[in-house]
């Protein structure tokens, strides 16, 4: 892009249109006029008036089935037990998952980037989404990529090069969301998702958009949340991610534990983000 | 307790059934020979010697419906419009809740202790698990206590005096869940669960149990961790739990935010645990 030069002094929506990208929506509200589902109508719009493709996972309207089972398994590796990572990596390394499940993988191999679009319940995933991240996130794809274990995680595997962001409805009051807010600080509550699934696969993971206070929504207020996620969606390809700490760049250097010279002092979630975000 | 003097230096099985409890076992894992379902098996033998009285929810099992939708409100207060905090509401205090829900609810209003035992996939619930809690914590019970809103929740409110533990098995080494490991602490990655669902709906959360490397057991070691769990469920009654800071004990002067004096120089999920625990 650096070479192109000026043209993106003057850049403008038809110009833009010749980096079109591919983006996978997946979301997980089942009422049609749910602040969820309306910004996922927004994120259609502005990223097709950008000029993106955009392909939509709506796992209610799919009827997802959201349990991680044998029926996942089709062609079994071993029929005597049951061992999820072994059947996973078999069933993907082999084409024998099932249908839903290669649909959605196909999605998520050509997309550019993914949004995940859903209500916040109890700190976490709505089950339906914790589901698809179970059934879709394959040994072989998401871990165990190449079959090698845990050689390619944390910035490098399946999904690397994509982008990711989550836009999450928030019931509570963003004090409570606040670094000595009583529930915790929103972005180490979702760093199970935001570093432990999408940086974990290979995807560079942008800061998470949160609207609070969903519960109680003015039609005032749903305009300007609207708006405000539409800028988002406009950096979507330009902001900075989370500088989280690849794996394989040498802050780890047995794989597993941060060395004694980085983030030197600190410990638990927040030290496996740099400070600076390298250039 | 205290009161009953001597008795307890010389306490036995036979003097320990005086004090039998009620249990509620939920697990998740649908494999007989998988290390959580041999844990499960460990608790159940273990807790009725004990002379306690053990319920289990065997989620695969029961085939249990992870989505919660439009179908856990067979009575809707709102037809037009499908709000969940609104027709948990409704529904759990006019007692129109699907009977799966309520059986649920049942065994947890039963139960003095509740363990939750599962493998940990993508550092969370199996998706069947997240939708035992989006579906049985109803609004009423183990949110809006009462029907106020944020009046009761964290060591207060509809599951207050309840103990709770969770048994996780884990694939990974421990060293990636150590304090400056890659994965991140797993009490942290834990967090939105023991504090953001157990402690929040009220109940004494204990330090997680976890089995680490669950992948690769051999036999010795799965007698090894069985004795080890064993020891835990021995302390079910008597061991400390997480000294989370309640709601309503001061820390949190307007229900919302640490008062500058707590925690003083601390922020994120650590500063919400007291280093020295009450009394």
């Amino acid at each position: 892009m650096l070479g192109i030069g000026f043209i993106h002094f003057h850049y403008s929506p038809q110009i833009r249109q010749i980096h079109a990208m591919n983006i996978l929506i997946v979301h997980a509200h089942p009422e049609p006029t749910s602040l969820t589902r309306s910004l996922v109508d927004e994120s259609v719009g502005a990223l097709q008036a950008q000029g993106h493709a955009v392909a939509l996972s709506d796992l209610y309207a799919m009827r997802w089935k959201a349990v991680f089972d044998a029926h996942d398994f089709p062609a079994r590796k071993n029929h005597e037990r049951l061992c999820f990572i072994t059947e996973s990596g078999h069933a993907y390394s082999t084409s024998q998952q099932t249908a839903d499940v290669e649909s959605e993988q196909r999605k998520l191999l050509a997309a550019d980037a993914v949004i995940l679009q859903f209500p916040l319940w109890w700190f976490g995933m709505p089950a339906i989404l914790k589901g698809w991240v179970d059934r879709v996130f394959a040994y072989g794809l998401a871990y165990g990529y190449r079959g090698e274990g845990n050689r390619y995680r944390y910035g490098a595997g399946g999904l690397q090069g994509k982008r990711a962001l989550l836009s999450v409805s928030v019931g509570g009051p963003a004090e409570d969301y606040g670094m000595r807010g009583i529930n915790g600080p929103l972005d180490q509550l979702l760093f199970p998702i935001t570093h432990g699934m999408l940086f974990f696969a290979g995807m560079d993971v942008l800061p998470t958009h949160a609207i609070y206070g969903s519960g109680r929504v003015t039609a005032a207020r749903v305009a300007a949340e609207k708006s405000a996620w539409r800028q988002r969606l406009a950096g979507l390809f330009d902001e900075a991610p989370i500088p989280f700490r690849r794996q394989n760049d040498g802050d780890y250097p047995d794989g597993h534990v941060l060395a004694d010279h980085v983030a030197a002092g600190l410990s638990g979630l927040v030290a496996h983000i740099e400070r600076v975000p390298r250039p």
